[in-house]
């Protein structure tokens, strides 16, 4: 089977493996080591000296976290957009009574640096910023060290959904300014879902002085004082734990730069190999993901009939698209644990499909 | 090792082994089997014809769910607490802005639902009762069903945390009407942390209505709206839900009634057992729960003395205390995956560690 959604991404036999640990005590000195390594690893992957947290949820819940542990009701957010991911970000604040200010670009394109620039200077209040560095349902990267650049110009708090970049490409939490990123088990870092992961910086903690939003579950609060322990405040995901151990452990083994051009060249091959075959990319091209490539569907072809025959014959699994894409893309995820090779198979796959499909490369 | 926490609890190797197998995609078909296996086994358990829900989260985070789900800021709600579980859910409504009245009932000691009652009648206005079933903490097990009685003759919506009680202790959702009951993976359910459930009852579904918490994650209206197709609105805990499928198929061949009478034996065993040793149990034994024994602290015995011998030298893994018990008992969690000779085995090694840390019986 050839897994090639964006999330959950397949785990190495070593990665699950690893899951078949009986359970141990999370109050105990063993769990306490094993939470030490593992945040010590991530916090090399999120190039930070701050805090990283380990929360027992899918990438939304670290979202929710992201928002309600440094804003109040009432505050004025600015929330870019340039997608499914972009839009969720922006309703989580407003479910918890922010002031959101949408600032919304095409699906397909990224979000532009400047007019961010000019929106922070013409919006007065804006308390935070909140921006999606890799959007998932468009496959597009937003030039985050740009936007970031921006937003602190304007000495705003800065809020990233890293769920799909984080671990894949490129981010530095400190060097770029950046409050609180967040990502997910079940992305990049070759591990199944159940686990979130959060990093917060000095000034995020600044903002969770003052932040009135309720909380509980998600109060960071608790994770820091548990956090003196090597513990986490709730019972923690012990099996996804052991997993994403041995999952940094590749990555680190890897090292860090070599994961992030490996991802570049996957992509690269997957783009052109999609290309070759008479087919386009969603995005565009200067602004395409390292870790999903949208490709839309042509004239004549049911994405959903793709998607099929290439499960079904062929143990292919790609994605379908999300919100007002869904009949119009369908996307190969390839952040993880993936190789050119996997993606050779997938294009050998869709050459074989797409004539069943309805589509034929004139 | 003997691990006898009250959670996470020991896993079976086939629970285990069945988390080993390779992450699929949770829009598929495949997945959406898999969760009305899950959900169909879990009504059976909860004994509700309506609602049941896997999130994504320890224990805690489905109590913030039944919270945020049915209430809105400033609505009155009545906790019933005796212990520290209690108190963390009238935290968590508290934290979301509800006007908790706590009725406390002594640590050790069972909630009396006559008071319930009397409570009832002289507080006007509440809108909700929450309740504990059974009390980690203290080793209680309330009388559920009669508070349930008590409650629902007063007409109010009815929120149980029944965590360390479900699959293990008679619970019956719709005959008792209980409204919304919670549970999380790794306690009765032999499956390790990282999946919570929560049964919603039309009442509640009444209530979710005009609820005006703010809430996305745990929002049930999402979870709700993909139940439709057999999925969660973000993306679960993939190997967990494998785990639980495996874990629920054990239950069900031994018989739901069959395990709590297992759980009854045990703990029977347990409390005899240690009483024989000279040791006394810290609750009220009338109310003594059949998940976990709560066991006082002698004079002159350290319990975390006690604990790290028969960890570091008899591999045997016993609870401290939690809140303000932590340096007066200790505990033996006996539910999930326990038989008879395990807490032999636990007994044989009280008997040698004891007179270690301090304690001769006389």
């Amino acid at each position: 089977m050839q897994l090639r959604i964006p999330g959950p991404t397949p785990c190495p036999p070593e990665v699950l493996e690893a899951m078949g640990k009986q359970m141990i005590d999370h109050r105990s000195q063993s769990f306490s080591q094993l939470m030490e390594r593992l945040t010590g690893r991530l916090e090399q992957f999120f190039f930070t000296k701050h805090d990283v947290y380990l929360l027992t949820a899918s990438g939304t819940g670290s979202m929710e976290a992201a928002i309600v542990n440094t804003l109040s009701p009432g505050d004025k957010v600015m929330a870019l957009s340039c997608g499914y991911f972009g839009n969720r970000f922006a309703a989580i604040a407003q479910a918890y009574g922010a002031e959101v200010k949408k600032l919304d670009f095409p699906w397909g394109e990224a979000v532009d640096p400047g007019v961010v620039r000019q929106a922070l200077k013409t919006e007065p209040g804006i308390k935070a910023v909140l921006v999606v560095h890799n959007e998932t349902s468009t496959g597009v990267t937003n030039p985050l060290k740009e936007i970031c650049r921006v937003v602190k110009e304007a000495d705003k708090l800065l809020l990233v959904d890293a769920v799909s970049s984080l671990g894949a490409l490129e981010l530095r939490a400190d060097e770029w300014g950046i409050d609180v990123a967040i990502t997910a088990s079940q992305k990049a870092w070759m591990t199944p879902p159940g686990l979130a992961m959060i990093s917060f910086s000095p000034r995020a903690w600044q903002a969770y002085e003052t932040a009135k939003m309720p909380r509980f579950y998600w109060d960071l609060g608790h994770a820091k004082k548990f956090a003196q322990k090597w513990q986490t405040p709730w019972t923690p995901a012990v099996s996804i734990c052991y997993a994403m151990d041995k999952a940094l452990e590749l990555m680190a083994a890897e090292g860090i730069e070599a994961v992030w051009a490996r991802h570049a060249k996957v992509a690269e091959r997957a783009r052109q190999g999609v290309k070759a075959l008479g087919l386009t990319i969603f995005p565009k091209e200067a602004v395409a993901s390292n870790t999903v490539t949208a490709i839309n569907a042509p004239p004549g072809l049911d994405p959903k009939q793709l998607r099929r025959i290439l499960r079904e014959e062929r143990g292919i699994v790609l994605a379908g698209g999300q919100g007002n894409l869904e009949e119009k893309v369908f996307r190969i995820g390839h952040l993880g644990w993936v190789t050119e090779k996997d993606i050779a198979e997938v294009l050998r796959g869709l050459e074989v499909t797409l004539p069943e499909a309805g589509f034929v490369h004139v």
